[in-house]
């Protein structure tokens, strides 16, 4: 069975040498808007910290719009200073001591979307200004963009300006352009850009459509806001493929632990993000975290789909109309949205991995051929025979190990004290079960997938042999997701 | 409960000082076209004053096209000596001594939607000549404009040219964008203009579709005129929010009025351009004015909520399709437009405004419950509890303190006699009941509802507990329409 | 009533002098394509004379594409000489001592539709040799435009070149524009020329669907040819009012005569290109003219619509799906498009035009109420009442006079002559009633309309008094059209 | 009976001299993606020549992505001299030697599809490369293409720059745009290159809607990839017009040999590739090549179609939805897309060719009536008769004649040996029986046409009369094709 890998001559479209798997951190503006300072920041980092959210790859601690007091006389942009008493390179160096980074925010227009003092026309001022305050990341944002979009060429020159000044600086910055998939940055900010938002703003529901959000698939004029986990994931159902090592399409932050969706939804939304190659920024209090909510977002089996070192993202390989139950009617929720689809996608090693998603009310089964999981595989090449059709494969749950609530309680009020013993990996310095947790500073997904690390596999449930299919028991607005693993 | 403020680096998109709230007037386009005169601005200009319309608020008084004899020698527009015999800055030191603004009219062409010269190339020598004549506003066209459009480039630059010419002038100027929606100027136009049209002309219709306004969306090649009130509601309703202290959604000028509709429609008409932050321009014949429209225009409880100083629209939470009825039929009008429809807002102080709309023509109950209208509320922020949903908030019904027929029949023929006493504002020199009437010329909006005013409050006609909802009965193509405020 | 005209101070939106009435004329290409001569040409333009469609106003004699023998050294545009052996002036020189104008053709492109050498980038040069050859009528094509277009202006200053370089020959030419509709030419076209096409090209058919002229509606990114006659008129229906004097929605020629379709058709057909003030450019083989289709085309009812000096176009009321009839079937035919519609416009002189077109196969009862036929009195101006409801009009139906067979038969063959003696016009010397023919050389349309011809109000059937309806029984792809003039 | 035939002064559209009919060949990507090697290509085009492919026409050997080790330090393309180690000079000459052409790849962009290095901005030093190394073809990708597209403009000047550059070399070269339709190139490309792809990616499957070509029509904002045959099919459908001689709507190419169809499919997508005037590009691996196969791609009736000398594409005349068929089920497959279609084109010399395709999953009984074959002529021209319809036409099915397995498996294994003895052509030194086989490097196609060769026209089947039809049963996605000649 072919194995991914990149040959010698290819290149990395964006080479700042960032971005090699999609990024992670957290955002303040889902939680928190406006309502920003020092002491949000910091104390969220230590928490983040803490919880051992750093060591699974939540790297980049990133501050959001309303930061700015406006720009001095010499027009050098300016923090808040009540927001902000100590200045923008004290944020940094102190979230750099924790070895964390350090994001800020700014719009490719001429106010930020809070009509703050914007970057457009003071790119490199502005980027200089940033890299000398030690910031890693830049997420750009689109507002009052002085009417500079309308096509693909215009929208690339505005953000090519920062990209430019961001390169010149010296300093590797993490570019995340942030234009809401205004002319189809899919297709040109992955030379210029690290990651790119792909739609409206995300917000906490699963699958209400809310008029402000007004398109249904990618090709919008109107991206808007309050987008839904289920509009955001079948715009970009289409192009998931645009999404390669070193840019993503972004599908915005994580809105995981809001309380606006179930346990259920949250888990799907964490999935795919994960399966679609998004950029995973947590966007939730972290001192509010919940123990459901911190085993969701540091499951190390889905965390390794995302940050696999082949950055493939999976696929839609169908929709399938909501079913008839009984007294036929459609099993559809308030908003009938009840599809269910089927996704897969190719990991590094030869894996794959695998999702059925139910967007109806009710759990329905949901099963899987090798034909539609190797879909691609059976589509293309010549009429040679098609060797993944004739092995069998490991089936791994990636949600089966999931950390048990009395395991993340203790982490979260610091009282985890783990009787495990063996098999086990260091969070701050305690030893926790590698079937809950994956401390990625210890060793890379990469080698840990090697190594067949079972936090990282997910836990076997089953093997698919040839002419057999997968087969869940899906919970409505839920997901089963799976691993597989060529057994030759 | 946090309340609305504007940090202090923040900064109104388009910086002329004006537009602080939707803009309010009078321009003669819906009732007279280009049948214009002197006489017929300053005879509507006394009446404005003489009615007690000045003094709610109604500013400007509006000349639209045809008002030219085209360009002097040296490029100077002249205006038709016939209709305006006294020259333009004759009519402007006339409104000025009323306390009026004057708006003139143009267009970003070659020649104006009649016509006319236009100012395409000529922005600096017409601004300054519209300055020297002491015109305060400008409605600014889009007729033959040379191609000049196509993307939100090309139109910007186009409107720019204007905007940058009035500014140069040194007077402040009113600039209202009229491109009817054409490469999105809610994009664009904030950092530019004061507001901007974003649909086809409207006509004196509440929902009958006309051939020429062919769009149903605001994704609109082709915006036409003839345009419904229900048409243009619907278009706006995606993008409410970019309207904006400083910056306006323009739904275009009221017909309320002039006698298309019926009363529960001009009701309807007036309470949703309010809602959503549209200027509110009137377009009827002054000296025709019915008790009923004048009790609609000027009341209190509805201007209270259009030129409320967070100046944030209300948006829509939800459509439902027309309710089967008896006998399995649709409750549909003549054009099978019976969705009803609810609308949400936030104001200054903490209140709310809702609406419950019906586009159906019989009467529908409707309700709302917490949810429906906290839902940017509980579906934004992180875990923390939504303290919306814990308190109860009064009930104030917008249309329930209605001006009687006998009291504006009596404004109107210059009998008004109020014998009431005490709890009253003036009207040139004669007390009103201020349930009915609210002048603003002597405290402002913003002071009366600090003041609890009873008549920009409306009437309390309930309370709101955690838990519960609003309900209400709505007649066929009607509204009903309250304001919130929190008891604690 | 008012009446419709023009104050001083408004222009003409092109002004070259020409096509201030929709232009009528002949093109060869709907009839022979590429098939063309000398001889062609004269012998039709003698026809044309010599059957008095001349002398009802067919004016322009108009050359399509494939004439060119491609350039000479200097870059001279040459005509192939085998098919032009006088060259082209001789052929203006003919027809212009007929009294008919000559029409010549080009492309705003490399190459024109058939591949023959276009004048994009070489507009002066040709402009220069046209006028030079005695050109009156320019058709500008679209074909190998080298990807000038994609937005309005893209495609205004393309056309702009050749509208500046006919100016400035010094010779009138009237300028006709052929993009198909192509970024909406409706907005930019008419400050530079005299008509300009809406849609793909036509084809001899009432409404059966091409797979290449794939678009229904004017939002059109691929015009293609062989569209439908039902095709274009509901394409244009959205914006008839953009033909006004001096520059006009171009519908493409006439199929009439060309036999694809019925009588009813072809008649409807006409009329409607009548109504909105299409060009009336003909499309036959006018040798092969038969008795039918000389009546169709010479019909001074409809001519005075097209002719009329007010140059409004009429517009769409209603379109009403197919009806159910007995069986519970639906009216349609073929290709299921069974709508009815009506539509209404302003002529001048406070006349107005009706038309019922029933696109259904079967005839069908129709009827207009006063509110639908002055829709646009009743929705616009203020609550004064309407005058239009309050008075009564004679109603004239525009086809009732139609020329009968025998004579058109005889004026074909040479043998007319007519015995009605008085109410008589003269063709070609011979006296004919005028309620069949109208001579617009003698007096012109606007004369004819004032003083009371028969042949150009129809026949009068009826009167619509305050209250009632005008109603019709309307043949399956028929039309039936009225004037109405006002009693008072 | 009128016959196509070009007049003196009409050009082609791009003139490099080639492209007189739509280029053959093969292309290793659909079979080999970046799998790629010297050995690949030389080994394949010796099979090519082997089995009589390069006789039949298949000229072109492309080289596809992945080619490239990046460029030396003058900015000199280099190749990856593992893959070609002895350079792609040597690659050439090889299959100069063969009388093949060469084909090579590269892409509009920064870098290519697989992220090689493009040739955006390099465009004249990669020309010489190419033309240095005796390339005769260019495959030119739309990758990474920095934001140069979104109107036909921008779109047109980025793949001009490359044609200049082709043309500046002096060494024709066969100029192949893959930009997938956007900005449709259709109607810029014809006068800067021999052919465009129209759509995104085929993918072996005959109508498998895969969520990664998410459009259904022409007008496609994201080609995607993944595209099934039905698909391409449908959206080139509107504008097969625009495929001309010297330059061709590209369908992208062949998928037949790759075991994802049916016989019948691949029947089907070849025969419709040949109508529609598609480059026919194998894209299978020809050592793995089976005699069903073979008898496909070699098929003389076919391939006559293709390489008609008039270059006109067949259009769709029809489109029927799916028959209902017993138990009121319609006739759909698992996809749904069960339509029937007809579609008819003229051929050089006054044939016809036209198909029946069923795209449905059971054999359809179809037929069409001489209205249908000749739509266009009855459709177009005067009022005169139309031959077409008054004389009788020859039927020769174009599969009836399809060699025999026996046959095509004793070439693909070397042991043929013809014993027919007359009425025989050359294969590789061995006599093929003429019904079976067309050697085009003997007397090209428009020669055995004119001579009747009985392999070009296919067997006689019958004879449509005036007033008659023809009738066929169509197998489930399966096609029937026809030539008519007329017998005058």
């Amino acid at each position: 069975i072919p194995q991914l890998h990149v040959a010698q001559a290819q290149q990395i479209a964006y080479q700042n040498g960032l971005g090699l798997t999609p990024q992670m951190g957290w955002d303040n503006w889902n939680a928190f808007g406006c309502d920003i300072s020092e002491e949000l920041l910091l104390e969220t980092a230590q928490k983040i910290v803490d919880y051992g959210l750093r060591d699974v790859g939540y790297h980049y601690i990133i501050l959001d719009d309303c930061w700015s007091a406006g720009r001095s006389d010499n027009g050098t942009l300016q923090p808040n200073m009540t927001k902000f008493p100590n200045g923008m390179a004290y944020v940094a160096d102190s979230l750099h001591n924790m070895s964390l980074g350090f994001g800020m925010y700014s719009s490719a227009g001429k106010l930020t979307c809070a009509q703050y003092a914007g970057s457009l026309g003071m790119e490199k001022q502005d980027a200089m200004t940033f890299a000398g305050w030690g910031v890693d990341y830049l997420k750009y944002d689109n507002c009052y963009n002085e009417g500079q979009e309308g096509n693909s060429m215009i929208s690339y020159n505005r953000y090519k300006a920062m990209s430019d000044a961001l390169n010149a600086t010296g300093r590797p910055i993490f570019y995340s352009i942030c234009n809401w998939g205004t002319d189809y940055p899919w297709n040109w900010a992955p030379t210029i850009a690290n990651s790119w938002r792909i739609a409206g703003d995300i917000y906490d529901s699963f699958d209400r459509p809310d008029t402000r959000c007004p398109c249904t698939t990618w090709d919008c004029k109107l991206p808007g806001f309050h987008c839904s986990v289920m509009n955001i994931l079948n715009k970009v159902a289409a192009f998931t493929d645009k999404g390669r090592v070193g840019g993503w399409n972004d599908l915005d932050a994580l809105e995981v632990g809001n309380s606006g969706m179930t346990d259920d939804e949250y888990k799907l939304h964490m999935t795919m993000w994960a399966l679609f190659k998004s950029p995973l920024i947590l966007g939730t209090d972290i001192t509010l975290l919940s123990p459901s909510t911190l085993s969701i977002i540091a499951n190390p089996a889905i965390l390794a789909i995302s940050q696999d070192p082949a950055g493939k993202a999976a696929f839609r390989v169908w929709e399938k109309s909501p079913a008839l139950v009984e007294n036929n009617t459609y099993s559809t929720d308030l908003y009938t949205v009840g599809s269910t689809y089927f996704f897969t996608g190719q990991l590094t090693g030869g894996d794959f991995v695998i999702a059925f998603l139910n967007a109806g009310p009710t759990t329905q089964p949901m099963s899987a051929t090798m034909n539609d999981i190797f879909v691609d595989q059976v589509t293309t090449g010549s009429s040679a025979p098609v060797p993944y059709l004739s092995v069998s494969w490991d089936v791994h749950d990636l949600w089966a190990n999931r950390m048990p609530d009395s395991v993340a309680s203790s982490i979260l009020n610091g009282t985890f004290n783990n009787t495990s013993g063996a098999n086990t990996d260091m969070l701050n310095g305690t030893a926790v079960p590698i079937s809950y947790y994956y401390n990625s500073t210890h060793s890379s997904y990469e080698e840990g997938l090697a190594a067949n690390n079972t936090a990282l596999l997910g836990k076997k449930v089953g093997v698919l042999s040839p002419g057999g299919k997968v087969s869940a028991s899906v919970a409505g607005h839920g997901v089963a997701a799976y691993r597989l693993r060529s057994q030759t």
